[in-house]
């Protein structure tokens, strides 16, 4: 998939053969390994593609039925990539219909590089960006609810999501899909769970931690922006060393029969409730 | 599965045969046609069977695997089944995960009925309860998705839960995983859009819907209790009929370029703000 990249244009190549080698390449990326191998990863859905295009992502290879070119959103959007010298690949239904195990003949699939930011950064990039907010989810295991995330933080304003320990991979088809369009937009950071406590004594605001234990109602804590929000694992929330660097532990009282919330709801719940004062209309 | 009902005590069987009839009949369940045929509906894992047992429901059936009976949980909830006049099978490994697709030899299944109330009664079922909040979804598609909105409706005291229109089953197996329990706890109802619309004019109370055209920001509406929450579908919200029979019309406000929250993400977040003032630590 590098070839293109030696060219000044893209290149545009017709595939019907569903055992030709970019299409094996770019199915591989359905395995976590094949994405960490290659720093690649899918993006499935014309709407999804255009979205990462316009926040100034690159594709390195578009897929795209060769029967729906004369679509006008498809069309600008293999310029787009044609123009930085991406990979176009003009493919059979049948070809197409492997890579996206859906049957819809208007789907595109986008191929891009990971980014993550580098932790150490992170204070100097969101005072940059004028931001005031990061969310740190630590051991995360649901795409779904990763992916949620990503989307929650986009829209509450939030200026990065950081990903502690063992988590799901933000980039997998269904954590991708779950953030509709946000992994393109919110930078993302990660570390191991040392790297990010012994960072974490550098940040200049506040940590708010949400745990079932906590002492303070969510809606009566006031943290010193920069606030970075962590949340725990969906079982098992936050462990000790976590709860312990928090500056504020929260919870959300719960009036019913359930036990707990769902991590991207409470994470929602919260982040808003944070954001207070700041959310105009 | 009805030959237990007629005796007073439950029925054991011993199944090692894949293509025993039982075996069969429950499998089905994974169909959406099928559920509605037989008005049954399976819950995986003992947490869950457990959690219906002490909520008042009675299994149908019980399914576990013969070498885990010493496990005092599954004792405890097989005696309770037996008690009532359910079905008992014990079954070999093999069978068990033809039904779980899972290799959990802790595996437990229950067969239940589903219940839906009917929702002329709903306004004097929620006042008898004490009552002061319910949740309406119009056409949610997504299983995950209501799953969650019952659990956060359970966890924020909601009395009741009404699926408007086309929906997803609440009663499939991946509804029934993402309510975590809370579908043994909140009261379902449903009806046609018809149905609804000319039955909300009965409501004692107000109706706020959540539309990204709202005009009032969610923090600031303070509707009459007994309150009832109407949220739209995934992908177009709530049509022009539902958003003029509201009293109110909300919008969570954002400040990313995310164009929109996910629904259960949103409606958590609606719910808990409606509840201010109710939620006591």
């Amino acid at each position: 998939m590098s070839e293109s990249r030696a060219q000044k244009n893209g290149l545009i190549k017709e595939i019907t053969a569903v055992s030709n080698q970019h299409i094996k390449d770019i199915r591989a990326l359905e395995r976590r390994k094949v994405r960490n191998q290659t720093g690649l990863f899918m993006a499935e859905g014309l709407q999804l593609v255009a979205f990462a295009l316009d926040a100034g992502w690159e594709a390195e290879t578009l897929v795209y039925a060769k029967n729906i070119k004369t679509h006008e959103l498809v069309e600008k959007v293999a310029s787009k990539v044609y123009a930085k010298g991406g990979l176009i690949l003009e493919v059979s239904e049948q070809v197409l219909s492997k890579l996206t195990h859906r049957d819809n003949p208007q789907h595109v699939i986008g191929v891009f590089r990971q980014r993550y930011g580098t932790l150490s950064d992170l204070a100097t990039d969101i005072a940059t960006a004028g931001g005031d907010m990061v969310v740190a989810m630590e051991g995360v295991k649901d795409p779904g609810n990763l992916g949620t995330t990503i989307r929650t933080a986009d829209a509450v304003g939030a200026s990065a999501l950081v990903l502690i320990g063992e988590t799901t991979d933000p980039f997998s088809l269904e954590a991708v899909r779950a953030t509709m369009g946000s992994v393109f937009h919110i930078p993302l950071y990660r570390a191991t769970s040392e790297e990010f406590l012994t960072w974490r004594s550098s940040w200049p605001g506040e940590m708010v931690g949400t745990h079932l234990k906590g002492a303070v109602d969510y809606r009566k804590v006031k943290p010193r922006d920069p606030v970075l929000v962590l949340m725990g694992n969906e079982k098992s929330g936050l462990n000790d060393a976590f709860a312990n660097a928090c500056d504020h532990l929260v919870k959300i009282p719960m009036d019913g029969r359930a036990e707990s919330l769902n991590l991207a709801v409470s994470t929602g719940i919260t982040l808003f409730r944070l954001r207070e004062g700041k959310l105009g209309l």
